[in-house]
């Protein structure tokens, strides 16, 4: 019987590698996205181009609402931060673009559809970068999630299906990231990494991600495909 | 400072007791239910009365779609059992009633809610009389939550606030959960309890959950108030 694996994707480099990866390892592969009231619902359709460049064969798009709740600059009205160079990020505190419970919420639908489907796993593209920040992107968070899933389920307390919960970014630089990728056929002009793109989808080259994203590239020594409306500068 | 919890309600006995208790232990109260495809939505005006009954801070209803992946009686298509009898159900085998991932899915939002208010306290009515067929009911997988839930969010990182899963009702009967809730002034005919009521809201009086009502009140000696089409046989 063929492996199925549920993929956490928001249309970014980062789950959209992992989904490269779970294909390559042979997973037929179901992409999970939602729209979760962030200001970039561009995002969304690179995560639909990305599903079926990759070939997977379902994608599902969940509506959840975290603005019920307010906290973070993705989904408040809060600004998000802008930074001449990527040096001026400070690693050290919680970002304010970070999202209460979102990697918790967005695994427990995944986990859901991975129940119903009789997965084996679910791959999501959280990285040591984003565990400086974020606390639920940590191999600690994710380990209690995955031990958290095998008692919440039907197959797991059977023992019919153990899931596991994939991270095959999490030690890997975004330039590394992205090598390896590129070295799966992934067409990095499906994605975006934006927190502020215009109408058009051009990428704003200033906050944080836009940053991490052009840096990535140029260590990776690949030619960055993204629409600048400004060049970040690295 | 207040303390302050955030109560999972669906309106029923268990939830609405493991609010009266919240309360009863010096809680400011947040009530948190969902609107998730159940076919049965006057559930939902059971738990606005009853957040108002118990003094509620808020009350948010959250829509989620948890038919999008299949899987239970309660949100498909397939018929809800009905019994005769509470001895004719099996409690061994794992209900169709189940809904993959609800409880980790409710748990996340809630956590969610209590990480944006700082609350210390989750509350969720589940019992040992659902944990002999829901594996998100049992008491193994409620600590795994908890776990998981404070390596999850900025504040279990940072340690200003420690989050707990309040489990009050875990080693009660149906009966013992009406005698506290009764002593404690709650009010059982804001409740409801059945899987398939009328569009009037009375109760089938033939469901599983139904029929552990009729018993719990007989056994604690408390009248019930319930409406039913057809008196259950207990």
């Amino acid at each position: 019987m063929t492996k199925k694996a549920v993929i956490l994707s928001s249309g970014g480099i980062d789950s959209t590698t992992a989904m490269a990866i779970a294909g390559d390892r042979g997973f037929n592969i179901y992409s999970l996205s939602f729209r979760y009231g962030q200001r970039h619902s561009v995002e969304l359709e690179c995560a639909k181009k990305v599903a079926r460049y990759l070939g997977a064969i379902d994608h599902k798009i969940v509506d959840i609402d975290l603005r019920r709740f307010g906290g973070s600059a993705l989904t408040d009205d809060i600004a998000v931060p802008k930074h001449e160079s990527v040096t001026q990020i400070d690693q050290t505190r919680i970002p304010v673009t970070y999202v209460p419970a979102r990697n918790t919420i967005f695994l427990s639908y995944a986990m859901a559809w991975a129940e119903v489907l009789k997965a084996e796993a679910i791959f999501i593209g959280v990285t040591a970068v984003d565990y400086s920040g974020y606390p639920d992107c940590r191999p600690q968070f994710i380990e209690a999630f995955q031990t958290m899933a095998n008692l919440a389920t039907k197959t797991g307390v059977t023992k019919q299906t153990i899931l596991t919960i994939e991270t095959p970014l999490i030690q890997m630089s975004k330039s590394e990231i992205i090598r390896i990728g590129h070295g799966l056929g992934v067409d990095y002009s499906l994605t975006i990494s934006c927190y502020d793109p215009d109408s058009q989808g051009r990428s704003c080259g200033r906050c944080d991600s836009c940053l991490h994203r052009k840096k990535g590239f140029s260590q990776a020594g690949i030619p960055d495909p993204t629409p600048y409306i400004k060049e970040p500068q690295i």
